[in-house]
């Protein structure tokens, strides 16, 4: 088949520019007579691509000078266990908040040495919405409060009609898992303490990471740990500790480039805000033949779970999907059902073409 | 420049015929819609390139069933971070010996949840030798003994002149590191318990890393520590307790069947004797023209570092390699000089453009 529209939910699809691009520098880079993928992560080429990377993503983002940004391997679990070893000191209490299966596995990357408070969960209602603020049981004097800004898998984001972008913390930083949802509409990074982001979704291939972080709370001791794990030594050799994933770095840096060249955050809040409206609409329109059990105030624009009304369709709807050029819908086996992940790099086009595919379907078997 | 000769240390070479495979799938994987880089960890197509990875790496390796392969995130850093986490109790002693720059980074990576024990180390000769297995002070009862099987900046190798080419260490189980020449030559893995080694010399891409470990071993507690460091974790998932970095495992799969088809080991083995022998032949041969300081017996025939009589002929060495269509030269910042780095993606006729070079520079400045 030719390229199809790509719902996986990370790895997930790329602009397919940037991996025409990727395609045409596989072989050299430039003149330099080696691909990117074979030189110094320490030589004048990398180094620029590298340099190039950081700034687009600060302009994308608008991450104030304040703030240190990480390009570091592995992807947000990787970070989940380095940020009680960074900023919390021995016996100190991390705050929690759990809004699916992603806050979970974050809970287990915790060592001993620190006390976990789960100051708020979603999972006594099956994570279909977010405790309200005001039910949050925060610890005074927390290392730091830790959100997932968006969760893949439920299907559940921090949205203005819940209440607040950023949950008010007080004194205490808040951390922030924006894997699945950074870079999709404008934040106020000074919110947050620190935010971090596996690459796969909205930043390019999967084995980098990004970590943005205040600067004053590297000045932390944390636990002791090993020199490879501690971000202060990180951003001291310009995130090149070891050799850094040099060409998802590079992919990256192509994914950052397009984001800025389509209009930046303003003009991808626009399309998610599209694309969500079309999905949402298609499956709350269908009279109950497809479902999506989340409170409207926190649904994903990102990935919209849906259920058909008979599980007995779910086979015969995927292959058909397949063969309309529509892949990656299967929904994770944790809830099962159907997910449609509508990143960055998701067309609008996609997702009217899905929804068209959805109503089809409905016509034939509903 | 077209295509040159790529002496880089790491990120390397890699073989021409992988990177324009990598080039021809990265649009689209065969029939399934999408490039590999963006589809699931989990779906068909992805299982199957990890699986024929790892069946590929034991035939290559000849890694017996009573050990595990895992492929992971980050390098050999990483790894050095890990293996105290993993396979070393509270309190208990490490040995290590270290052979040069690498031997020490591994140090730096120990909590002080254990006792470390420099057993030997080169230092005091300027990096030049490995001290002789008699004089190591080894602990009875260690946690494992740690070596460098080749140290990248150094030039210095663990060679069958030196003694043993995995030094008995009795009941304690070896552990090494063998980023820089690991499927270089025919090695006996049943005399380690461990074998790591980052992808980016002679496996693949960096970003991506192989640990190679007796399974028993696996049952040792460890120390406390998250979920996504703890190899039996990994294990139990496939190398997926978060999504891996599916291109890096990819391009390193196409790197073990190229491997492979060469001849394997044996074939390596030999084109790394000639190889070696022709450089340093040309280095020796030239009255001090160039020098290498390293034992003959502990030469690496990895990574060969060299030094011109006069520093002041460094630049316009570079400049006219460069111009010769060899590239990758400039030595370590913590030796100076040159090296050249010859793994398994070097051609024999890359050493002889460059000895010509070399024999060349020298009639034209000696």
């Amino acid at each position: 088949m030719a390229r199809a529209y790509n719902f996986a939910p990370g790895p997930a699809a790329l602009p397919e520019s940037v991996l025409k691009q990727a395609q045409a520098d596989m072989l050299e880079w430039g003149t330099a007579g080696a691909s990117i993928v074979e030189m110094s992560h320490r030589g004048p080429e990398f180094m620029e691509v590298a340099a190039r990377a950081e700034a687009d993503l600060r302009t994308l983002l608008g991450v104030p000078a304040d703030y240190a940004v990480l390009f570091l391997p592995g992807g947000a679990t990787t970070a989940q266990a380095l940020l009680p070893l960074n900023f919390a000191a021995p016996g100190a209490t991390v705050d929690y908040v759990v809004t699916g299966h992603w806050g979970k596995t974050a809970l287990r990357q915790l060592t001993p040495a620190v006390t976990a408070n789960i100051a708020a969960s979603g999972e006594p209602d099956g994570f279909r919405n977010i405790p309200a603020r005001d039910t949050w049981r925060l610890t005074p004097g927390a290392a730091y409060v830790h959100i997932t800004a968006n969760e893949t898998i439920h299907g559940v984001e921090y949205r203005p009609a819940w209440g607040e972008p950023a949950p008010e913390t007080g004194d205490v930083p808040l951390f922030a898992d924006f894997s699945s949802s950074i870079a999709s509409e404008p934040i106020d990074i000074t919110r947050y303490g620190v935010i971090y982001a596996g690459a796969q979704k909205n930043l390019g291939p999967v084995g980098i990471s990004v970590v943005i972080v205040r600067r004053e709370l590297l000045e932390r001791t944390g636990q002791p740990r090993a020199d490879i794990f501690n971000y202060g030594s990180q951003l001291a050799h310009d995130s090149m500790l070891n050799t850094p994933p040099t060409w998802n770095w590079y992919m990256a840096g192509l994914v950052f480039r397009w984001m800025l060249d389509e209009g930046g955050t303003p003009e991808f809040d626009r399309r998610s805000d599209e694309k969500a409206a079309l999905l949402y609409g298609a499956i709350d329109g269908s009279g109950g033949f497809y479902r999506n059990d989340v409170d409207p105030a926190v649904r994903s624009r990102m990935n919209i779970p849906f259920f058909l009304a008979e599980d007995a369709h779910n086979a015969v709807f995927l292959d058909g999907a397949r063969e309309a050029g529509l892949i990656g819908l299967k929904g994770h086996r944790v809830l099962g059902g159907m997910r449609a992940s509508i990143y960055n790099a998701m067309p609008v086009d996609g997702v009217r073409a899905l929804v068209a595919y959805m109503q089809d379907f409905q016509k034939r078997h509903g």
